[in-house]
């Protein structure tokens, strides 16, 4: 249950509304969006009650609050998501990232434009990570990937360089501009990345870690949630709703695949689930054809198709010598294969009214 | 096992390949490709014997035919597809249908042009069939889409009009000059839909109906072959061997999504599968959004997206009045969606480098 | 929808009531149940009419039935499968299947006793299959299993010895006594299978194949329906619906794993499809636990566990020499092990209050 | 790569093989099971190095150290995962858990006995806990389970009393004499949770929790390892390891139902993941019919079923009222089904050749 204060409310308004809910035991938390403050209120109460003295409690409690000064709305959500909701937030969601590498010095993510991501699976060392930043920076992406923390498969498989990792990545974000995405897997070390990096990536495996979603949520900073290998759509907003109900609203969904029969692909790439995402929530959706198909000759295809089906973004594998990367090479692109994708996108998303944003000596040269 | 012929071999010089083979009890049958006469050899011999002892007799024919007058290779082909693979037949099989509303006279399935097949999902009255036909035609459709024989999951659903619903798909033929596609559930039906239809649809549930596939295959008719609900990429291509082995090479397969957990949508359309199976195979390949989505508001987005990913073509369910519909309303666009769909479609084709085959009025009232 | 007349009613009684429902333009069939009639109302008339017209119609002529004489009961069955359901017969259906080696020369499925039902995958010579019959009678099975019309997924793969093939399995029949079932394909086959076989298996990849279930509902053969590789439940039911409703009540359900990620087995097994069809449904379920894991080491547990878990029972691939068998020779039991099997399957048995059908000869050595 | 040491081997034994390694550039770590000192070579060296250096380095590595005294092995291990594998450990493991309520005071997972875990889903009250506790001990449950920590979908279901519910389910401990399980989600309560519990459950959605199985490994607890919802084999098999990795040899494997399409059942389980695993690994595994089929009435049959399949022991929901559980009551058995459940159990367990444990007095009782 949400209750959205008018725009020039007061703070005895919003003082009014919480003495109501305290009243009844009930707990609200306060935050501020761009244009509206919002009283979360805690459906549980402290003591568990029966579901329909819960839903009586509610009932009353929004008589009583929706007459008072100040309140705008208490919006109905059927879904069982409601921050995710566009019943709750009908407009398309913005996520903003700053990149030095663009003309404005941030790129935004849900928007009008397509927002390149690209980099290797798993830094390995400066020279592979630099060597590939300024190679996709050239080609027209403003954002780098790249894993310092590696969930694998196996206690035996390479972990990632971690710390070292991420201060690669932070030297690669120095030189080049690029704004950097990289992966975090467990609370702890949720402010350590958060230090390095501008964008955090929560993986598949990690999609129900609700310690890891509610530590994100408390920090601010722009998540890229992965879909969970075997999630239901709703799953996936139930997801990202713990990020946002602990205040974080800089959340972006990305499809990557889900588990099936078929082994011809790593995994089958869901692209129904970008519409059906874009019906159902105002957040930003990107999508992670490398790790979607597993195999480097099909990401071209699925990256163009995700872009037709509405992908505010990709999140590309790139390595500049593929048959020697670490972790999987097999899914990489090499450098002269992302140049002919960045050749083709564009007029893909030309095709359905978008652009791709590009870094600024791009319009540079073409001015 | 082939045998590949020169285009310039002898009849005397087929025979002495076919006498070879006889000599060690093996079958081989003939058919004549636009390029090349093909002799195709039965590898399990009359009586049941061994792998290594098949094995080994293929290898000593091998040896004795390739040397013979007439033979231009006998390429090595590792799939358990043959017929249906890259490595027996390279270039992308076209497949013509004739089609009186385009200026040549035919649609070219798998070539330069991405194909337009729409309609409603079941033939339910003449008018209905009639309105739905002109209504395609004119927004650009040059094959009608509608079924006569349904398949229902329970015994107490509608199964289609039958011959009469052939009849009614005639009629628009020749009132429109639309091509008409419409399924062959069993294989003693399979004369009859042809004498109507241009097109025979093998649908989800009989991807694996060999009776039917081997009845298919007899016949010289284009067969739009669905992939089966929880088929493997290798098990479609086996089922349109099937239909090759018996000598018909005018197979189309259609992606129209597989059965995974999610519920959001009826199916998951696997798009990956498009670039999958032009990889693996020279078959064209076209996409079904309306089974594979089952909702309306989702078609569009994944018709675009096929085109995008390679599909050669799209089967689109369009009903003047959806809410009516015997069957899957829910999934068929109205009229005016479809509009809304070409017009973007053509934008989209362009940007892949190919464009929306158009009925003749089309190019005449551009010109 | 579905009326139950009492076992006295007279002729002019169930005259009566297809009179009312020609009236309506309705058609009703009859059928005679071991203790009653029944008239099954062709739920949709001739024109297609909307559904709320269907439903109006039904309570409408409901009214008018209900006090005729002569009508026990119309009962309400709100699952979409009627004949199948629990509501429309309460009591287990069980069905009778001549075999000569038992004591009251049949063998009862779905009832008190789990039923052996073993044999070679696929019959490949007169020596292989009487000595498979021989072995497995002597262990204790009354059903022999052996496929003479083989799926092949491939074209080139092997497609049973046909008519030469039921042959065998008669004269195997006549010389132990036991009873046949084997797999037919496709509707004109129906009759010719018929001539050989005891029981018809229709296979996964036929579950719905219309046609064919139509056409061995027209027989009054006692059939085992295998669940479709991704078939739900519901579906599965709606199959075996359509055989009911043809008029063949002789249905015997087979649960042979469903297709999921799981790359161990050859399919996932889903024992509690077992429970779920016995709480849903009065027809027998057997389980196929050979095709169900596709490995010899793993069907003993899965065995005794389907009995366990309510299956009244088994179908199992033996073969005298499964290194050499022509098809799934890796799931086939040796006939020790399936003398192992049924030694462990008595005590699991009696654990549930069972006991296993046994071979005449068993109770005269026992006696 | 490990290195068994024989029992005898001395100090400086292990010195020398440790040194060979070190000279390598590799790390050694000890470990010591109860009948020999395992060497883990950590097959990652610090710096990088390809695939084929590695495999060359792990040659040279073993014929240097097979002929040192003092090493009994090096086993070759073909599986991805080691410790966890047969090959590595050819009998089975039995992880012994403290239990007062026992004769012995202890319970054997993994040996001749089945092993009963049951109570509620959820930690609600001291009423609630101790009531199940009572009502479980008697019908012949030797753990106790409650959720203290509960994972739960959405952001605003109920997540459990926390440390009062470890409190709580101590209390239950020390009153009954029952061993805990409790779930633990987060590195960081590893210890707080080991503190209450006697095993520690790492959920479904945990499975692939690195950190979480990194943590629990450098306890010496017992943990239930639950199957993720999606999870093949070989990588639950790898989960496990990774805790084996750490030294903690106490892993049970949980099978509770993997995710498909079909929606009659909340999961589809998987029994004869029970086979395979024990074919494939030493580890104890037990099956949860509650989470695997998430309705009541299904409960028993597939614990029979998975008992009879080889499963080591059961994990139960059951609540004194059903109807009022805050979680998952639909799937909960009522104290008299949990009774009827314990009956049948001895049977099959009988059947199979093993027994139920059982809480000391029913022995004095039966004397």
């Amino acid at each position: 249950m949400f209750i959205v204060m008018k725009p020039s409310c007061s703070r005895s308004d919003i003082d009014s509304v919480l003495a109501v809910l305290e009243k009844h035991q009930l707990a609200g938390t306060l935050s501020n969006e761009s244009d509206a403050t919002i009283i979360q209120v805690l459906e549980t109460p402290q003591a568990p009650i029966s579901k329909e003295d819960i839903n009586e409690l509610k009932k009353q409690v929004t008589q009583k609050i929706k007459v008072l000064a100040g309140v705008e709305r208490i919006p109905t959500i059927t879904r069982p998501y409601k921050l995710a909701s566009r019943d709750f937030h009908p407009k398309d969601t913005i996520v903003r990232v700053p990149a030095a590498c663009t003309a404005q010095g941030y790129v935004e993510i849900g928007g009008q434009n397509v927002v390149m991501m690209a980099g290797p699976c798993t830094v390995e060392s400066e020279k592979q990570l630099l060597t590939t930043a300024e190679a996709v920076l050239e080609k027209g992406a403003v954002i780098l990937r790249g894993g310092a923390f590696k969930p694998s498969t196996s206690p035996y498989g390479y972990r990632g360089m971690g710390l070292e990792g991420l201060k690669l990545l932070a030297k690669a974000r120095d030189t080049f501009g690029l704004a950097v995405i990289t992966e975090v897997m467990t609370p702890t070390d949720v402010s350590l990345v958060s230090e390095y990096a501008d964008i955090l990536q929560i993986g598949t495996r990690n999609m129900q870690n609700y310690m890891l979603l509610d530590e994100v949520g408390r920090s601010n900073m722009p998540v890229v949630l992965k879909r969970g290998m075997s999630a239901k759509i709703e799953e996936w907003l139930l997801a990202a709703e713990y990020i946002l109900a602990q205040g974080n609203k800089n959340v972006i969904l990305c499809e990557r695949g889900i588990r099936t029969f078929e082994s011809a692909t790593r995994n089958t790439m869901d692209l129904s689930a970008i519409p059906v995402v874009k019906n159902l929530s105002h957040l930003p959706i990107i999508s992670d054809p490398s790790q979607g198909t597993g195999h480097r000759h099909l990401v071209e295809a699925m990256s163009l198709a995700s872009v037709t089906a509405g992908s505010d973004g990709l999140l590309v594998e790139v390595h500049p010598n593929p048959e020697e990367a670490l972790k999987d090479g097999a899914q990489s692109l090499t450098i002269g294969q992302y140049q002919q994708l960045m050749a083709r996108l564009n007029g893909v998303a030309l095709a359905v009214g978008r652009s791709v944003t590009k870094p600024a000596f791009f319009s540079a040269l073409s001015a």
